[in-house]
């Protein structure tokens, strides 16, 4: 049997100018704005061949989430029926985990520009993949 | 700023015919076989709307990953010219965290079974969210 915990490291932060949860939305493509992902300079050779015009998840740490929680109404509406966790997207979750679609527009040494991206400013980012 | 480290701990397990890296396919969509994910019992309640014909993404921790590397040859064939991780799905990764579309074939208790699913047995599950 494997290990029960593991050691995730941030590897870059969203720049953005949503700084408040509240005024997120709650999936990137109801209106995410631009952003900026600041990757850890030493980082930086793990983006070759990532470039304008890229699609890529964005995998962050949603700080913010209750990771006690197995239920939630879905979309912080109390009107919806209580789901389990792992049925919704919720920021609550054991491991809260975001996972977001973005389009890169732009390229800048270690720092990418990507849209849309419904993170809030100073959310970590653990990982970026290309979609297939 | 945040901090530079996260604790993911295990919410479950894979439990597969595959148990050997070469044998796995890179893809789901390449011949991944079916599987079980078991989920910790505790965390059931979070399986609340999750069902036969479900998609899901499934999240695990590539525990053989190499956290170092930041340039790999795509699909492990030297022929193809070195890329950065983060154009790739490599296994190796800062942190090496799959992620794989699957269909939900059967619930039974804290118990999924799904396919197409290439992580070997023994793979630790970290999150799982619904295909949007």
């Amino acid at each position: 049997m494997s290990t029960d915990a593991f050691d995730l490291r941030r590897i870059g932060v969203v720049e953005s100018a949503l700084d408040d949860l509240d005024a997120a939305p709650k999936q990137g493509t109801e209106g995410g704005a631009e952003a900026w992902i600041a990757l850890d300079p030493a980082l930086r050779d793990g983006l070759d061949g990532v470039a304008a015009g890229s699609r890529l998840l964005v995998l962050t740490w949603l700080h913010l989430g209750d990771r006690d929680v197995l239920r939630v109404h879905p979309r912080d509406d109390v009107s919806n029926p209580l789901r389990g966790v792992f049925a919704t997207r919720s920021a609550s979750r054991p491991n809260p985990i975001g996972l977001h679609e973005v389009e890169v527009l732009e390229v800048e040494g270690h720092r990418l520009r990507v849209a849309p991206l419904e993170a809030i400013d100073g959310t970590p980012v653990v990982d970026l993949k290309p979609v297939l």
